[in-house]
């Protein structure tokens, strides 16, 4: 017997999000090993100190000569100091020099180890080569164009944090310590799976009945996942039968970190999804109806140890209550900072009534204007229109306090293209 | 027989970038088709127009009755009207009801197509079902909770310009109108070698002497131009020998869109890679030496018909390089706009002193203070540091109309993290 009834009490959006975290905020997926080339984004789950001196010796920072800086004192362009030249010293090489003794010099190149007695280098530029002699023009310093042993990176220095992005120059300090392999958070791996007897995959319409309808919000939420930096474990569609729910439930929960399901979870006679939950688990459903629109019919429950995000079936619907309750806990598990959208402030083209008690997501164009951005919200009758998406410009969410917005208010746009 | 001698003319850096894309800013890789799941961020090579009506036909929003409206014009709770219930129509199903005739209704669930007949529907929360009767306690206008065909995508409607970012909504309009496959730009292919008797490959310093350096600024180079949506040919490095330079050049030439070597540019006489190009192609150094600090040892040219990068060796350098130079011709060809980081204001918390003429990368740290961000430069001998990068909060640009900028001076700071 089929009952149709509305939902009895809506959660509000923070305490769902608490709910969700309080439970599962704490776990983490572990973490891999990955090569440092393959590192690129992922986040370090190690704090790696380095065991060398970066440079590991004193070596030349420019090409030039190698010399002991008091015989330069004197130098200048009318009175150059004369040096005998004793080899040379290449980065790499072997250093076909003896120590640099008081009136010598010895031929570096960039990276070359600094020969022995030598305390600076003379750009070339500075100097004349005649024969087996070289005139020094300038006087340098102590020091001077030699980056010394651990002038860049000190045994024992930290390198790399726990917890850090891993950007490309942080590869670069891996390498040249000398780590080949950095462990870094494994990927949460998350499971989708949508319900509906009406659903066909994308090229899986023939045989299917006119009234067949593409499945478009699984492949959304899923490179949703993949850009959160989840891998996705792709579950298929389901059809209403609360048995094969249940085992596809049960299944994806033991192969995977999340399970999401797409779609039969309004509160109509269809709705299987919460009902496949609760057969299993008694806490399959923890909360079902979220005070947040579009996406009311949010449901959370635990299933095979597993946290199971239920998510309306209408794309917008369940991309909001993804970005809202979701999200937030993918990147506690994955390490990383959600992506943030760019902010903008614009001017509502008209009033936007809301529901108090309800957070609202709304969808607006922007249009820039002498008097600034001007948001107008998009026309619609439905929240399953993903065009009012593609439409879109940003974003406005309009938090549970309000009771409509006046035409002209000021609001925060949340950019969807960057 | 080497000579040392400096550059003898810098290239200012707008001068080199406009010459660089000049040469081949108007060349594209061409596209490629990839499946949509997999075109997450990948940036359109077609404009795609929808050849369907989504929804396909007049489908419910809610669960609940599909009526005629002005069957319930005068209901109310006190006076509710009542129809006769004539079937169930259910999304992806037959539907079970002939057409709704005045004072008739069909139970209907969300997404299933409206019946002949009916042109609204009322929602279960507003009714009453008594056995074969219903109960409508509110009227409805003609259309309510009805997703009319067409109403979220018009046949004929643009549903994704060209070049534009793929976004997961895209991906998920695209699933809906049935487009399985979607044309992108191919990734361009970069090619990166480096040179130089001192490198050994992370992993590979076994047998090699003491003075060998693992190569970091390759694995760096490689995974900043896989961020910026390249498929990397990795070279490997390469001997400061000129015929074997010239070899894997012309060989990395035939296989990539573009070849960038990694060190052998300063102007000693081990800078080999020069040498090699121009032995190749008359072409082979259009410029060398760029006003850009760090950076200056930057060389382009063209070899086997593609665009030849010279960066410098040192890490920072040959970043700079990329940074300026190549990354807006990489992103010109790839068709996505490069990755800004974000900026914020601060304060010089000391005078740096600059060369008029030269465009200066800065490397800063940030601290907050009631008087707004100080930005303090990273003390560096060398352009050499990684750790100048590592330890950095952002970058400072100074362009090349500054002799120096005082202490207290605003500027801006391109945050490293985001």
């Amino acid at each position: 017997m089929r009952t149709m009834k509305g939902f009895k009490a809506l959660m509000p959006v923070s305490d769902a999000l608490s709910l969700v975290l309080s439970r599962f905020g704490e776990w983490t997926p572990g973490s891999e090993e990955v090569l440092i080339a393959s590192s690129c984004g992922r986040v370090s789950d190690e704090r790696v100190v380095s065991s060398v001196d970066i440079p590991p010796f004193d070596r030349s920072a420019v090409d030039g000569y190698a010399v002991r800086s008091e015989d330069t004192y004197s130098s200048s362009n009318n009175n150059p100091a004369e040096l005998a030249l004793r080899g040379t010293a290449e980065a790499g090489g072997a250093t076909l020099a003896g120590p640099v003794l008081g009136g010598n010099c010895v031929e570096i190149y960039t990276g070359a180890k600094l020969p022995e007695g030598a305390d600076s280098v003379v750009m070339a530029e500075d100097c004349e080569r005649l024969g087996g002699r070289v005139l020094v023009s300038k006087p340098v310093p102590r020091g001077a164009n030699v980056s010394i042993k651990g002038e860049d990176i000190r045994m024992g220095d930290v390198v790399l944090c726990d917890h850090r992005v891993i950007r490309p120059w942080h590869i670069g300090v891996l390498a040249s310590i000398g780590r080949p392999i950095i462990a870094v958070r494994r990927r949460p791996v998350i499971a989708i799976f949508s319900t509906g007897n009406e659903l066909v995959d994308i090229g899986g319409t023939a045989g299917k009945g006119a009234q067949s309808i593409v499945d478009s919000t699984r492949p959304m939420i899923a490179s949703m996942a993949s850009a959160a930096g989840c891998a996705v474990n792709d579950g298929g569609i389901v059809s209403d039968d609360l048995d094969s729910i249940s085992r596809k439930m049960l299944m994806l929960a033991r192969t995977s970190d999340a399970v999401l399901s797409i779609g039969g979870t309004s509160v109509g006679g269809k709705d299987m999804v919460p009902e496949a939950a609760k057969s299993i688990s008694s806490e399959g459903v923890i909360f079902h109806g979220v005070a947040i629109k579009p996406g009311k019919p949010f449901g959370f429950g635990v299933v095979g140890g597993k946290p199971l995000f239920m998510l309306p079936g209408y794309p917008v619907s369940a991309m909001v209550g993804l970005e809202a309750i979701v999200l937030p806990l993918l990147s506690l598990w994955s390490g990383a900072c959600p992506a943030k959208r760019q902010v903008v402030k614009a001017r509502l083209a008209r009033r936007v009534p809301t529901t108090p008690g309800i957070r609202h997501y709304l969808r607006v164009h922007l249009e820039e204007t002498d008097g600034g951005l001007i948001a107008s919200p998009i026309a619609i009758t439905g929240s399953g229109l993903l065009s009012s998406i593609t439409r879109a410009d940003g974003i406005v969410v309009i938090g549970e306090d309000y009771e409509g917005v006046e035409e002209g208010s000021e609001v925060s746009v949340e950019l969807l293209e960057d």
